[in-house]
């Protein structure tokens, strides 16, 4: 089992991260090249097929083993009203997943994936950031590792979802502390909140980006006094990934949030991770910008749970039929392009 | 079997059309607002099921039968080099279709579809359009009874695609005609042609929408004149599946193309129909703006066959698994909004 000690053994290993295979990915490209279409006419099909192929080094890849992990965390700051919904929600969804209940239930078996929930600790909230950071340094790395470990090493691809009541507010204030504009410019309706609550949202944003001024420039201390469990836990899963090669989906605001310090330390932290979908949350268009991510599906969904990312898989598949069901021109008999 | 006798029976039946089942629909949205989750937050999952449910009359809609078409044709205009590849390759992929081996083989087991492909005297080119009509109006009219004729009436859902060298032509002069703006506003490099080929392309729709000028004002002359076997028969298995409440997800840009002049007849006939995505050929995303359709993927893809509309199945699959497996809020004891 990983354990880290603190930010700065994290921060080490936050930028000791390994490449690909471009081999294999070759391998792929060649093949997609002699299959009977025009060339690259599969478009992002075909790249998300090298793109496996690279972070897994084998041609073809593999999607036998499909990992959705969700984790789930609670958030001091709910006190504050920014949620339309109370804080024991959180405890409750988990109840659902567990029942195979919500949507993530009904999109692991549409995806042939393994779910997996991981509870962080929901009965001790996180403190009020606009009071304190969020997590202590303990607390912080104590969360980052148990995403780590929940990586298996030898999956095919893990999707990192998550659930939490107030954690779109912990994913604005983590995102704006990471790229600027305050409170205004990533804090959205999330679950449903109305125009003043949105206000008050911001102005929490606002109190905590001041308060913790003297830490914005540590991307690390960002995640620990902004952010929640579940975040912390995503980026701990998101770097066990790129150790262990693994490719990884990001569902949405949140998630993309919680990943995003992986790259402000190091600007290709996220080459082995694809953002699954593009979120109705507004904030979540600006920081797939910001992270220059091209999301995959744009489809309006604001759920969470990893939902739009798991609704990505599907596509995966598709490509991956594709990419080794199809016939060459030669093996089809059609004659290639006029030269 | 439904025959049409002349343009003039044919526009008839292109005006009379059927509603959906609102209130199928309502029972959709009823269910869709208890289910344990933000209201709308699975966006336009949401959307498509009340869709689908709209014009099959059921709630929940079913997805047991899903039909894919493709509707393949030669084209006289080829003999003018608008085409990367030479016509004798549409005969050679329908045969790879047969074996097997084209993408839209694997994505239609992908997406638990029946893909069904049907041949338009493909021995028989249509003429030059740039020198007479491409089909006389027999020859149209026998193409649209064909896929008229095509759409099983119990399909829960049919996908609309083709394959026809030199089709991105007729598509382009179909939609200029349409909707204005000359051979350079639709022409794009199709399968792969080269900045000459594109000129030439432009000024071979130019010539074309010069010599028919007189027959502009009429959707399915244009039809007839500038587009080919496998887009008339698209126009009618997109108009018989609207007779039969069928909902049709069209593919790429000769797919909606072929079916645009039935939203020029009349206004909502394509409201049974969802586009499946945006192709990446250039001129797809002006003539879905024409039309007001929002596709539901954006993937790059430009290979026809069906196969973005057969990957856009999946999203629709995930979308019914959410809508009939989900707890309600009652059901999973999830507290509902603060209020």
């Amino acid at each position: 089992m990983t354990r880290f000690a603190s930010f700065a053994e994290l921060r080490a290993v936050c930028l000791d991260l390994p490449g690909g295979d471009p081999g294999a990915a070759a391998k792929v490209a060649a093949r997609e090249a002699r299959l009977a279409k025009p060339q690259r006419s599969l478009g992002r099909l075909e790249e998300l097929v090298e793109w496996l192929s690279f972070w897994q080094g084998l041609a073809p890849p593999r999607l036998d083993k499909v990992e959705i992990l969700v984790f789930a965390g609670n958030h001091g700051v709910t006190a504050r009203g920014v949620s339309a919904y109370p804080a024991e929600v959180t405890a409750q969804m988990v109840a659902n997943f567990a029942a195979g209940g919500a949507a993530i239930n009904q999109l692991a078996r549409a995806a042939n994936a393994e779910l997996r929930v991981i509870a962080l600790d929901l009965e001790r909230p996180t403190a009020d950031f606009t009071e304190a950071p969020a997590m202590t340094e303990a607390e912080f790395l104590e969360a980052v590792v148990a995403g780590y470990n929940a990586v298996p090493e030898e999956a095919d691809l893990v999707v990192l979802g998550e659930m939490g009541i107030g954690n779109t507010t912990a994913a604005a204030a983590v995102a704006a502390a990471l790229f600027g504009g305050g409170g205004s410019r990533f804090a959205g309706h999330g679950t449903g909140l109305d125009e003043e609550g949105l206000r008050r949202k911001q102005v929490v944003i606002d109190d905590a980006l001041a308060r913790h001024a003297p830490i914005l420039d540590d991307p690390l201390r960002i995640a620990a006094a902004l952010g929640g469990r579940e975040l912390a836990a995503l980026l701990g899963a998101c770097l066990a990934a790129r150790h262990a090669r693994v490719p990884a989906l990001i569902d949405g605001f949140v998630s993309t949030a919680a990943v995003a310090p992986l790259a402000k330390l190091r600007a290709d932290a996220l080459d082995h991770a694809r953002a699954g979908h593009r979120s109705a949350e507004a904030g979540h268009r600006l920081l797939l910008d910001e992270l220059g991510l091209h999301p995959l599906l744009d489809l309006d969904m604001r759920l969470g749970e990893g939902s739009g990312a798991a609704v990505a898989v599907l596509v995966l598949r598709a490509a991956l039929a594709c990419h080794t069901g199809m016939a060459t021109f030669a093996e089809a008999k059609v004659s290639d392009k006029e030269s």
